[in-house]
């Protein structure tokens, strides 16, 4: 890892942006030159890059010729914009929104699952990574595989920070209005959050499934590589700042063994904490926020498979950590500009 | 309804009793004289009854003799330890406990599904209801039923008012230590609550699954009249103080159109909030805190049956409601004493 790299992070003002900066210099990420950029309106603020501050520059100055590597974190629209220059200037793109994820032509990419397949891809190129309800879902359906995934049935439990910072301050105020007698104001969602669940993410489509539902079903096939895996999913927002949760029924072709399964998860990085016999020997979000594991519980036997609790640090670990975990992949590869 | 009832309430001081107390004043159920009766400890509280507060008796106290109709809702100990003197007393008992669920030898009653059973039942029964996280469950797969139930996989998120007025306590209590820099104390569950989700409710049993989510797959199987029925549980505490959802998965025999599952369900009692083109579309325990209607919303097609998202009081209707209905087809079915 001699290479040194000139990095732009589009969105790096959000939650995820922000996570992408440290943890890119946490992991001593090659680069000489860390370009901070989002959407206009946050002219003066900075971002922490290990142990400086970065400007957060407006998107439209940009020019990504000196660019070898971009990650996009500001949504579909931004991507749709600005990934093309990006791209026609020779930058390799690592792209979180939705706006390639479903794009055959585009590599979609969880480095634990199928990092392997990069090796095949173009100098610098267009990645596209899963939604943050999907990555530590699919990483632990990948590990329990080899047994045969016939069914996925699986609820969410949503942390508002998969919405943003906004979503934050909403849950924030919303409970010190009800504990303070003021009225609580709605803004992000269509519904209070605090102390309440609301069980739409993103729009209805038209079969009845919410996009994020659609989301967890269409992507989680295409990174197993399984098309036609029957994946059912209700997607809920809970008054939670940090941290995602999934409970997941699987049926397997073939049987698996509960504690051969608790090993098969480890062996694939996932921290199982799954102690039946203490009255904490649970992972819960609180656990799980800030840290770069994704953790397993309550694993138990059903009918045809297992039944399994998974959380994680959505933004770290759901988003983040798979963005860098990708560029590190391409600079091993050498699929980075040098 | 010309009789004239006493009646007791065993567990008067807790969220379920009250709310007993509340609803027989409300339905003008005939009772000449209401007994609010509780375990050592609340000498000197006083519960409402319509217009009236009933001060708390001590359980030792107590005799059955002149009680026609006892609701037990203090626990399986109290009603193992108590329920065989009402018995004897000749006092009809509806009883919220766990203890006699399972026992074949006792009606297990939800009146919209099973009620007409009671007819059968000998004079001044001793009749079992389910868990207040079952109860709407099973009305809205009841609803389905004609379309043959094959499979149903479900994950609820659970109030802390289903554990009672402590939970709610240290709710509240926990959140403001949090926003006040407090230090978080934990007492009624084993990790902090507020703004975290506990994925055990109950101890949990030898196969892996909690108490909590043994009782869905038993009770539901049960109340069905499906013992074989394939039930799946996760069972999730999450940090909101009224109303109980559930996330169901259903894999039903027969095709069923989602507008006639609709129109089945609202058939049968249930509230359908489910509006699609709404922003805010469907329903949150927020609206059904304080309502005696179940609610269903989200309902859509999978690949073999559907799914969909309900919700409910878990305090009134998961609970209160149902063993006053009880006691309201006893006495239409002549089974109280008079």
């Amino acid at each position: 890892m001699s290479q040194a790299l000139q990095v732009a992070v589009v969105g790096a003002a959000g939650l995820i942006g922000r996570a992408i900066l440290e943890l890119l210099a946490e992991r001593q990420f090659p680069a000489t030159r860390v370009l901070a950029l989002d959407e206009a309106g946050y002219e003066g603020e900075t971002v922490s890059y290990g142990n400086l501050e970065l400007d957060v520059r407006p998107l439209d100055e940009v020019s990504f010729d000196n660019i070898d590597l971009a990650f996009f974190v500001a949504g579909s629209d931004v991507t749709r914009q600005l990934a093309p220059q990006a791209r026609a200037a020779g930058t390799a793109v690592v792209d979180f929104s939705a706006a390639f994820r479903l794009d055959a032509q585009v590599p979609f990419i969880v480095p634990r699952i199928n990092g392997a397949s990069l090796a095949d891809a173009a100098d610098a190129p267009l990645v596209s990574v899963p939604n943050c309800t999907v990555t530590p879902l699919a990483v632990a359906l990948h590990a329990l595989s080899a047994h045969g995934l016939r069914r996925v049935t699986v609820s969410t439990y949503q942390s508002v920070s998969g919405t943003g910072q906004a979503a934050l301050e909403a849950l924030a105020d919303q409970t010190t209005a009800l504990f303070g007698q003021r009225e609580v104001e709605t803004s992000v969602y269509p519904k209070r959050i605090a102390f309440n669940l609301l069980p739409k993410i993103g729009d209805v489509l038209e079969d009845g499934a919410s996009s994020e539902e659609q989301s967890v079903i269409d992507e989680v096939r295409r990174l197993l590589g399984l098309p036609s895996l029957t994946v059912e999913a209700t997607c809920v927002r809970v008054p939670v700042f940090f941290g995602h949760a999934w409970a997941v029924h699987v049926a397997l072709e073939r049987p698996l063994e509960i504690d051969r399964a608790r090993k098969l998860l480890a062996a694939n990085g996932i921290h199982v904490v799954d102690d039946p016999k203490r009255e904490d020997g649970f992972a819960t979000p609180m656990e799980v926020a800030g840290s770069d594991r994704i953790w397993v519980s309550r694993v138990r036997a059903t009918a045809d498979g297992l039944a399994f609790w998974l959380t994680a640090d959505n933004v770290r670990v759901g988003a983040a950590l798979n963005c860098v975990e990708v560029a590190e992949t391409l600079l091993k590869a050498g699929k980075l500009p040098s």
